[in-house]
């Protein structure tokens, strides 16, 4: 990523530092990178230390700044808690957080254990909300504003069979940031969230579309953008709303999917394929019904 | 229709009178035919008084009780007023209303005119909204209780490409029905809305499946039931929320569809026709890729 | 409750089995009489075995029938599997399912702890998983339909501050709802859920409303209906989800509040306290800014 | 508004062009200056052409550019097509749309007649969607991009009493934003809409708050960032939406209200006010009734 294919001014984050769930990787990693483009010191938590230490330091040759690896796994309080301290002493305190780690993979439901179930849960709905208890507790005792934003995805709004532990712990995490939204807004702590739709990384492809290998992407005409999402634009969407300029804007899930999501099934979406023959025909068809009555009631 | 595809007891709706706009056919036909099973008396209100007339006799030759056939074009605020003064001299007044004429049919927007906007327009969204009017002013003039049910569709919430003009308005009858709970609620007239999935009736399958004719509907397996709705259902579910056994339901939009709202593009809907096979090829690459680890992030 | 209380045919239920989760106490209780009035047999399931004990006693002496007492924790998932293997035994197997055992406590959510986030989440989030996952199970295995009703809150739309372990858990439960409508929807298991508003029990006024006691519902000005709900609307509508009537209907969060989700502060519900002197006040002024003209644009 | 209120590089907006309707007062010349200020080229269409006039000419004085005023009647279809040509021969064609225009105020519904109905239906529902299907129509004629921001309220997810010709409007216009983004998105013509809480104008206090003159906003505790919005964050918004960093953004309603739509009665919200003393006794009160257990079900 490059300055250029972001929209904002160049320092813009600058004074700011952020702290990124799963930022070694994937999603996080390019919000990272954006991130720090724009002048924010940034912290990218994971659970493997070695991919941390390589992202952070391949993201510092290529734009400078400053980008602190620390090792957390969030289904784990004590070691969030080690990570914040880590945070709060290398930052003062951070201005930001992006809940971005996560966990899925695509099950039949009747196949599942409760230990499945857990393996998703603990991550993204256990993990998500300690995380941000444990960092709104700091924020209010220091008397800090900051910014949260929880990558979740569309299904929040329709769920999603087969990957249904995911589907609920994602709800619950849309839940808390309208819930947190007014709880903590007036202490200056405002929550965010981010549904992207189909932004493709190699290790969400080969767990949520094991069958598909390369392919998995190759035909988006579903899509009504007719493509993949780009991750400046993502990048974009997240700086966006982690700066104050965004400041009024609390408790919102904001969907970036081409539209993806308002094309179902139970709408005329598909008619999309439609040639101009078809609704040639499809015109005639219906002059025939309704006569010259072109507003026909049904 | 008969009495035991009904979940009521015989007399649930004795005493009871509804008006049911677009009565003469198509689902409003059906919904009227289960109300006067149930005991209420029943006035259906369209443009062609023939068709009214026919379908009052034949109601009424099914089962007795009484169905009134009043024409109305309710694109006039002035034909409402005169049909709403044949049912409350006929009645009393009347205790209930289903909003549900409508019109639509399918069209790509940019082929569209102001012309045809209206034509849909004038009837769904400015003519629930006064025929609503014009029975709401009788009933707080009459201090007089009520139940309005209007018929919409799941695009309500989320919209639909090619029918514009029916999507906009079914939205704005959704928020009348939240707005006018909240207002006239306390008055005792409550609304919700019930949005039908596929319940083919002739009328609409040529005008919205144009191109398909009577193969429209004879692949359900996207819906998630595989099958369309029965209109027992929907009249279930009418009654139901007309009744005063519901009263506390009020400003809610039910969708009766089989789950097809939630079955979207967005999400992993479309895993439904995998085979077992392709569950176990899923499995076997899911588990190359995470070792061991069954929960892992992405 | 009695039978005329009900909007429903007697014998509506008869043949069918139906486990009540929570079912000792509150709403579960109340749920669990009408069901049984309505001839179905009944199990609840809880962890306090006197207290279910004395509530299937008590129903049965008020209606006959059989009501089935199974103690069970379902933050356990064994206690569940024990629990199945006795309302299999006992039943063949059960027909339909209400997810209505909860807990939650308002809190500050800076108060909370992690123990006191688990505390909620495994009974309300992990808990409802597991007991639809067991169920679910037994049911595909052995070919069989059934209806699962969930108890959520309105919450699960816009969350709620105080309460988010709670808030969150119960959004998890609604996008459950959500996705196994589709997923197991063509097995013939189809799932909805209900959003009660203010139906209070003393159990829940006393966690939810400490510092009230007694006039905790005494005014109710803020709702739109100006009432709390009444035990008979919220059996009305569980038996209608429960039953095949209502089978086309799946996937759907029904809020039975009065209209109280609608009436919000970002609105001008604060308007329904207005007089008839306030609002002809209210013309004046605006008569007096925009002129003769009614539809000022703003 | 100056730059530095701005998020973004200065020549964000250069070699654009874009409409704003309504864009001679309130909220429409706010959004109007910021685009001047980003560098793009700016269309104000309104009904009053002095002060379309005045409000261009003082932009012009303060940040030089061109802005360009428009005279225009969107209840008409002809005015509208007169105002497009005279956009498209100004600028080419313009690259965006703000449908910002509107009409309304506060009344009861029973008050309303037919004609108070049309006043606002006229200008927010229907002239919204005739100004964008010219537009439309002009754009694919063409081969161009565009992308289209529409200005409704929050009262689009729950109604709003007293104001239901609007509240109806306004949801038709976000349904009209979900439709097109899929109808036309992969025409690379784009939709969104933001949804503003309290951002005061004058002429918006005078007609919706009528009967509290000056101190319409001095109480704004309701609000869970404590106060009203300001301009900029609007700008920033619209801003953001409007530019191809964000193209993948499609079909969302966006609100920025300080969190206020998730502040509802329904839920726990009111709890806000809450003393640390009211907070020790609820936690007293709690303990009381559910012993050592805190995860208590209710």
């Amino acid at each position: 990523m490059r300055l250029e294919d972001l929209m904002f001014r160049p320092d813009l984050l600058s004074g700011r530092s952020i702290v990124v769930t799963g930022g070694g990787t994937g999603l996080g990693k390019e919000m990272a990178e954006a991130l720090l483009i724009l002048g924010a010191r940034v912290a990218i938590a994971g659970r493997r230390e070695d991919i941390l230490r390589e992202t952070a330091d391949s993201l510092m040759a290529a734009h400078g700044g400053e980008v602190l690896p620390v090792a957390c796994d969030i289904r784990d309080a004590d070691s969030i808690a080690q990570m914040a301290d880590q945070v709060w002493e290398a930052f003062g305190h951070p201005t930001g957080l992006i809940n971005n780690a996560a966990g899925n993979f695509i099950s039949r439901t009747e196949d599942l254990s409760p230990r499945g179930f857990d393996a998703i849960a603990n991550i993204v709905f256990r993990g998500s909300f300690l995380t941000t208890l444990e960092f709104g507790k700091r924020w209010i005792a220091g008397g800090h504003s900051a910014s949260v934003v929880s990558i979740v995805t569309t299904w929040v709004w329709n769920g999603s069979p087969f990957v249904v532990p995911s589907a609920m712990s994602k709800a619950g995490v849309a839940s808390m940031t309208q819930s947190l939204a007014v709880e903590w807004g007036g202490k200056g702590i405002r929550f965010n969230a981010i549904a992207p739709g189909p932004f493709p990384t190699e290790g969400m492809t080969k767990r949520l579309r094991p069958n598909e290998g390369d392919d998995a992407y190759a035909d988006m005409s579903g899509n009504p953008m007719g493509r993949v999402g780009r991750m400046p634009e993502l990048a974009n969407l997240a700086a966006f709303l982690l700066h104050p300029g965004a400041e009024y804007i609390n408790g919102q899930v904001i969907a970036i999917d081409g539209g993806d999501y308002q094309a179902t099934g139970g709408n005329f979406s598909a008619l999309r394929s439609w040639s101009d023959e078809q609704w040639s025909q499809a015109r005639q068809s219906i002059k025939a019904t309704t006569g010259s009555e072109k507003g026909a009631r049904s």
